[in-house]
């Protein structure tokens, strides 16, 4: 075997499968190296199984066993795991190589065998794909067979009594509603002030009552001092409160990612990054070493599975086309939370927005399932919303965000919308099926039609005044 | 009270309504008659009631009571009822007529009160908005006490033991799914060859296994020879078979719907119309009388709520803002089924394809969720896809139909691609959420591009032969 190759993938996630798959499909060598299991979290830790898990608790009824539901997780995930694995290996042009991977100079790694041993590998180019591992908080006196991340939770055999999550953000939010539905006591607490903190704050006011009637017990501004193994006790300090939860059997550690790059020798490459953003990389996704790349969860622009394969897309466009045009900016990336409601966005932050617009350039407009939608009447929905941030006048959408019911599959309509600048005013014209949740979609358009048309004077004088404002 | 309007608008249905609280809140004097219940079929008897009882069905779990479940749904339907009557019966600018509706002359109306007496109303503008009622096959020996429609269904205080349905449309497959989950057994038979006939006949292939797995029985080419009151057993007819279905309680019809204008007296006004297509309109739904209009089920276009709202928006903008340019073709109206799966389409027929473009320059593309996408692998998806036909080579797309949990949502997204013709080039950049079943949308895209990049040259010969081939 030659130790020289056209492309190193390190890491076999979905980015980094995406690479991999890409450019050997093109008959490029790949060397690919991967320290765990291929498919990285998404398939062993992350969207597979959480989104079995989220299925199975949607259809479990009362009688039904959750354990033989946690077990077919389980039994999913490793099906799917071992197909994957499988293919890898045969898969032409591609090397697997199963160890630890260490820059040694710019287009050099040494990796560290599974097996035993060591070797030496150089390729024209070298795509960091190492992913990210769940943020560690230790809780004094917590045993580690009680503590679970989401490395550990899809081989419960059994469901915990009394689940305790630490952490309010996406994966904890998503295995509080699923594990509550499969009839696990569940509590969260978290040091957040909300939850599902990423997005704009009337998400939190939508979900919170969404999580009390579920059953959920929730704490915000809240840290755990110590457990009690005696009695499995757990304390939390929530200001000056100290708060005794009991009985808990298991408590699931989902407070963030840190980026798997300490260990790279990024710095024998000559690579820029820390340890809060990841690796500087450019729209490409190449780092300041020419031939170097990085995509998905060690950049700071993505954390997603669907964000890492679009990266990693441009990336193979990148290498093995390198004279074909491809658009100068990153796709915009949605974001969605399989919660219950689903919550999901595109474009824009409020950040950005602000640092973009003056405030009276925008109109902010919000749809209510409950009271602008005749399917939130038949669904009997009491939370969740349409959100539009639009250029007043021109009815330009910059960000959306949507709590509900298919909030997830109702975000790419907006995605369209946003890439094609496609503006309310031809979303207006376009039909609905009734009664949907994206019949909401036309009450955002015609709310937008009711404030802008009677007043298009004062609307055109605002555009004008306060477009170049800022 | 004068007699004289803008506009009289017969018939308080969804399209009727439109139009009266449209023109009404532009000032404009608008009578509205109504011989039944305001709403029309909508709110009464079709998708409010309809979508409550599949709501409530999704939901239903064992040790639930489903006579409950349905009374839920009468009470839900009342009180929408009573708040729109209150509203319209309030509305400025609009005097409600109760009462049956005869033309005299082309723009007099002689209305039968509903309280007794009779009078005669002119106006400028008349809109006809009748709607239509389910077409009835009786069933020799079946009495009237067992024969339900949409009209006499969710009046239902009591989930019938055994529901035969006849007819496999849309109404009778959203019923059929529904009841069945509430705990009914479920027969249903058809004079079609399949279930759902108006869609693509891959709809039927996905759908069967479907019905079958929900252990609905189902006989299609069948008719009913009668009706055993002593036995309560209920006799088909299939080809030479004789079939005896059994303890039948109640049969729902659902084989199609009669436009209500034969007794309108449209012969009175000159308008042109006949009972198969309905009132002949022009695509601003004005008929061969200048001022007289027809919009919803008594149109050749529309079966649909929200088709009907949006001929509804169009004639409020004839009839208000004559000088005002409004879109010469009507806008494209998706149809959706609430089965489980649902369906949904948008776009040309087949029919309208073959007419108007060559076979060899359509391509078609199908993804199936189970097996080109990982959400369909983790919520155990069988049965559904998206399959859409494309101009080959632009990648232009002219229909999509999709069978699928949230199909009835992500069709928006093909409306929008197809009415701002937003080629699969295009789409293939986007970025979907992972693992949602839009990001089969993306494999659409992609399956495309694998076919045509590569065989460029001999796609491009083709669609340069083909593309004014017809």
């Amino acid at each position: 075997m030659s130790n020289h190759f056209h492309t190193i993938v390190i890491g076999a996630g979905s980015g980094g499968m995406t690479v991999a798959v890409g450019l050997a499909g093109l008959g490029k060598q790949v060397a690919f190296v991967e320290a765990q299991h291929i498919g990285g979290d998404c398939t062993n830790v992350g969207c597979v199984p959480s989104k079995t898990v989220i299925d199975l608790a949607k259809k479990f009824k009362p009688g039904m066993n959750p354990d033989e539901a946690l077990r077919e997780v389980t039994r999913k995930r490793n099906a799917l795991r071992e197909k994957e694995t499988e293919e890898v290996r045969h898969m032409p042009n591609v090397t697997l190589i199963e160890g630890w991977a260490k820059f040694t100079a710019p287009k050099v790694i040494e990796v560290a065998s599974k097996a035993g041993g060591m070797q030496k590998l150089s390729a024209e180019n070298i795509v960091i794909s190492t992913g990210a591992r769940p943020r560690m908080i230790e809780i004094p006196g917590l045993p580690r067979e009680r503590t679970l991340t989401n490395e550990t939770l899809f081989d419960l055999r059994d469901l915990p009594k009394h689940l305790v999550v630490m952490g309010a953000g996406i994966i904890a939010l998503e295995m509080a509603f699923a594990f509550r539905k499969l009839g696990a006591k569940v509590t969260i607490f978290a040091l957040d002030k909300r939850p599902l903190m990423t997005y704009i704050p009337e998400v939190a006011e939508a979900m919170q009552p969404e999580i009390e009637k579920k059953g959920i017990v929730s704490y915000y501004g809240a840290t755990a001092t110590g457990f009690d193994q005696a009695t499995h006790t757990l304390t939390l300090k929530q200001g000056e409160k100290e708060i005794q939860i009991q009985d808990v059997d298991k408590v699931l550690v989902a407070v963030g990612r840190v980026k798997n790059l300490e260990s790279l020798g990024l710095e024998q490459a000559g690579v820029k990054w820390d340890a809060g953003t990841g690796v500087q990389v450019n729209s490409f996704g190449e780092s300041n070493v020419k031939g170097v790349y990085a995509i998905g969860d060690v950049t700071p622009t993505s954390a997603f599975t669907h964000s890492a394969n679009a990266q990693g897309r441009r990336v193979v466009q990148c290498i093995a086309f390198p004279f074909l045009p491809l658009a100068k900016k990153e796709p915009i990336f949605p974001n969605a939370t399989f919660s219950d409601p689903e919550v999901a966005n595109v474009g824009l932050t409020q950040k950005q927005i602000a640092e973009k617009y003056h405030p009276q350039l925008i109109k902010r407009i919000r749809v209510d399932f409950k009271d602008h939608t005749d399917r939130g009447y038949t669904d009997g929905v009491e939370n969740g919303f349409i959100i539009a941030d639009v250029i007043r006048l021109t009815g330009r959408i910059l960000h959306v965000t949507i709590v509900g019911a298919s909030a997830s599959e109702m975000i790419s309509f907006f995605t369209l919308a946003i890439s094609q600048k496609i503006s309310l005013y031809k979303i207006y014209r376009l039909v609905y099926p009734y009664p949907t949740f994206s019949s909401g979609i036309l009450k955002v358009a015609d709310f937008f039609m009711r404030e802008t048309l009677p007043n298009i004077r004062k609307e055109l004088g605002a555009f004008l005044k306060y477009r170049f404002a800022k």
